[in-house]
């Protein structure tokens, strides 16, 4: 176990799969492309699972299941969502003993299938708004793979909502991206940049797409979610209508919104750090993990009843009962894994009555003695939680700089990794030979926009907008 | 909507269909065999998987997730396995725009992809139990589709475990087996048989294959979930080996065990009725509809609160507000659905501080006073839990015969739907004739075995063990 981890400032990519394996969270299935989601990695999860379905359910949304296998026809209804998915389809070309009439593909994505249905099941306006949700696997076929970030299969919700009006669907695909922060921000501790992407960058049929970004440990953007209004491009293709209150035939409008597995990877790469990973408390699958020092029954004794004295506090607790490993051994394992708080119990903290608290985050360590402890066990959770988030902010505003011409940008790519503040013209026909010579996209012009007052940074032509440029995964 | 069901005691299958239609469970996907579970149907089974996964867990399994895709030659290892599921098989042959070099199938269970990780994951003895579940969707290409009972993909979980030695093994074969007959009877309200499957309907790959299976409405019987001791057979094929105490070189025992969607199909066919569902209040996503009487806006308000008081009891209720529809039609629509509780509130109700309760199990109807509400409310719904397991019990003892000889045998399969309860000499040779004969199949041999004194039902040769025979979905 106790093996060392590449120098994350000389590899980060290598530091980064370390800490998945060495943490026990995935590896490779035999399949290329695909992913293990071992238990701890799935425990994460969950924990994120059942948070951010809460919240959805909290606006209104429930969930349904529709099927993993899409004619492929359907895909090729809609112009721009077929250009944009096929690349990366899997296909069914043979099942049940036989070659199949029609070939059927994997799903990507479920606009198609979804959409489908709902042209069957909305009739007026008492149907709509239609607010559901789905947990399940997509596939996208993907040659460069890398664990939770891009794998060829993977798990996600993904909402899908028809409305009455164009102003519904729009707040809709606000709201949702605001779940989107809020859950990200609060609960894995990670600070976003939020706003609308480029043309370039936009979901294959949407009208607009919307996402949440954040600035991993290298200084890349990862695109955390996304919020996309559909306008009526599906309902049009898929005959989704509805007889509004003067009984005349309108189309509906749409949105749909996804949050994918992908986040583990960013919470790896926002909060780990050179001793491995590290967990915000709210998705920690082990809050507080207990190693008893010494083989002494007493303590052994003890410590079980600190176990049961936390757990009836709503901490996730682990007592780490193994005797045949060193405390050095289990300290060690614990920090790769993440557990933000840890806590020692020998015999002369037993003679003291207390107990040796380890935070994760800091390495800080104090005593605390028994009667103090549930309380100090809380607080030291939620002021974790915090500090992970305070430090991520504190990294990114450190790496956000600002180029006022394309000589700054380019300078500014090559020597400093983060995001790169510029003033833009709008002119998309820009982004591909800024990504080709320096491998910077657009990610997200954000809502707070000031008055136009400068010029493009690129082409000098009077500027429309603020927008963000970093490499991105 | 309410439109009349299909008379069940004539076409149950077309019964069965209706009710799953107009309570707005599920329907059919767009490529054949597919199903959308709609968000009635889901709701009820995101209510079975928390509580199922919550007693999985208690016994110290924990969740993982493993790919969709398994390489063929992974199927192809173990042989009994390999011939099991050949048929049925969806293959993927062209993906990420070329044709593959190995083609991959989508997984009919996991036991090839996840023992393959097993025997990497598995070196010492100390890594044994390996307690794993994984909640996802299988795909087993099917011609003759249900909807909830055989559809080409369906959800369900599967436990997969590693033990050091062959009772470790059985043990938990048993033991997960409890815990679905626990779960069905306490939970869904379903009376079981339970006990060992024959070699002819066993797992493909199984040592031993022991089963809960239900009577349904018509009589025949519905497999409702399995556990299956695997032995060592997958272990060799895929290497999962393990050092024991002694530092030797052992095969590990292994289990699997699984319950699906397909239980929801159980639900329908055991509880409804002539006026379609009716759900066990453990898992009715609406446990307590409100109906309001009349347009009075203090009807409305006191609804309103009544709704907020039965909600903080952790009540699953839900106000019926809408304004364009008639009570009757109301009543209707929430009977069809299954609710197990309608409430009533009328002016003369308001004026009588009472509501009016009306079960959906019996019909009964009480007027019951503000005051009581709560605690009647509370105690129906354990009542009608009750009472539909009691009801679903006096069905399935009045609908085992028993037959001494294979005319009576027959005579009973042609006459009375039901199971058929016989002493059977264990010659595996004569289910095949049996079942082509009378289409009743082995359900199972069933723990409580009396002592043997009679003779074989088919071949009047000295009598092993008690079994039952049904025909089957």
């Amino acid at each position: 176990m106790a093996s060392r981890l590449t120098d994350r400032t000389k590899d980060f990519s290598g530091w980064y799969q370390d800490v998945i394996d060495q943490a026990g969270l995935a590896e490779h299935g035999p399949v290329k492309g695909t992913m293990i989601i071992k238990p701890y990695g799935y425990a994460i999860w969950e924990l994120i699972q059942a948070e951010l379905d809460r919240r959805i359910k909290a606006t209104g949304v429930v969930n349904a299941y529709f099927p993993l296998f899409i004619p492929k026809s359907f895909l090729e209804r809609e112009k721009e969502h077929v250009v944009g998915f096929s690349p990366e389809l899997a296909v069914v070309t043979h099942a049940g003993g036989q070659d199949l009439a029609e070939p059927v593909v994997i799903r990507p994505t479920s606009e198609t299938v979804m959409y489908d249905a709902y042209s069957r099941w909305i009739k007026s306006y008492r149907d709509l708004p239609l607010l559901l949700n789905q947990w399940c696997n997509v596939v996208r076929w993907e040659l460069r793979t890398r664990l939770f970030l891009r794998t060829s299969e993977f798990l996600w919700q993904e909402g899908h909502t028809a409305h009455a009006t164009e102003d519904d669907a729009q707040a809709r695909t606000i709201q949702m991206l605001e779940v989107y922060r809020a859950f990200v921000e609060d609960f894995l501790a990670i600070p976003l940049f939020v706003g609308q992407k480029t043309e370039a960058e936009k979901f294959a049929g949407a009208l607009r797409t919307y996402a949440i970004e954040a600035m991993m440990g290298d200084g890349k953007a990862l695109q955390m979610g996304t919020s996309h209004n559909l306008g009526q491009h599906f309902a049009k293709v898929f005959n989704v209508q509805f007889l509004d209150e003067k009984n005349t035939l309108q189309y509906a409008w749409q949105t749909s919104w996804g949050v994918s597995t992908r986040v583990i990877g960013g919470v790896i790469m926002v909060h780990g750090d050179d001793r491995g990973l590290a967990l915000p408390p709210n998705i920690a699958p082990i809050q507080v993990v207990i190693v008893p020092i010494g083989a002494e029954p007493t303590v052994a004794a003890r410590a079980a009843e600190i176990c049961d004295e936390l757990l009836v506090l709503n901490i996730r607790v682990h007592l780490d009962a193994r005797t045949e490993l060193t405390p050095g051994f289990k300290f060690n394992e614990w920090e790769v894994k993440g557990v933000p708080l840890r806590l020692e119990l020998g015999p002369k903290d037993l003679a003291a009555k207390q107990v040796v608290l380890v935070r994760r985050d800091s390495g800080e360590k104090q005593m605390v003695g028994w009667d103090a402890l549930a309380d100090t066990a809380q607080k030291l959770l939620k002021e974790i939680q915090q500090s992970l988030f305070d430090r991520a902010q504190k990294f990114q505003k450190e790496h956000i700089t600002t180029a006022v011409t394309y000589d700054e940008f380019k300078a500014l790519i090559e020597s400093k990794p983060g995001f790169i503040e510029v003033t833009w013209c709008g002119d998309e026909s820009e982004l591909e030979p800024i990504k080709a010579e320096t491998k910077a996209t657009s990610r997200v012009l954000p809502f707070d926009q000031p008055e136009p007052t400068g010029k493009c940074f690129y082409c000098d032509k009077a500027s429309k907008r603020k927008i963000y440029f970093a490499k991105q995964y």
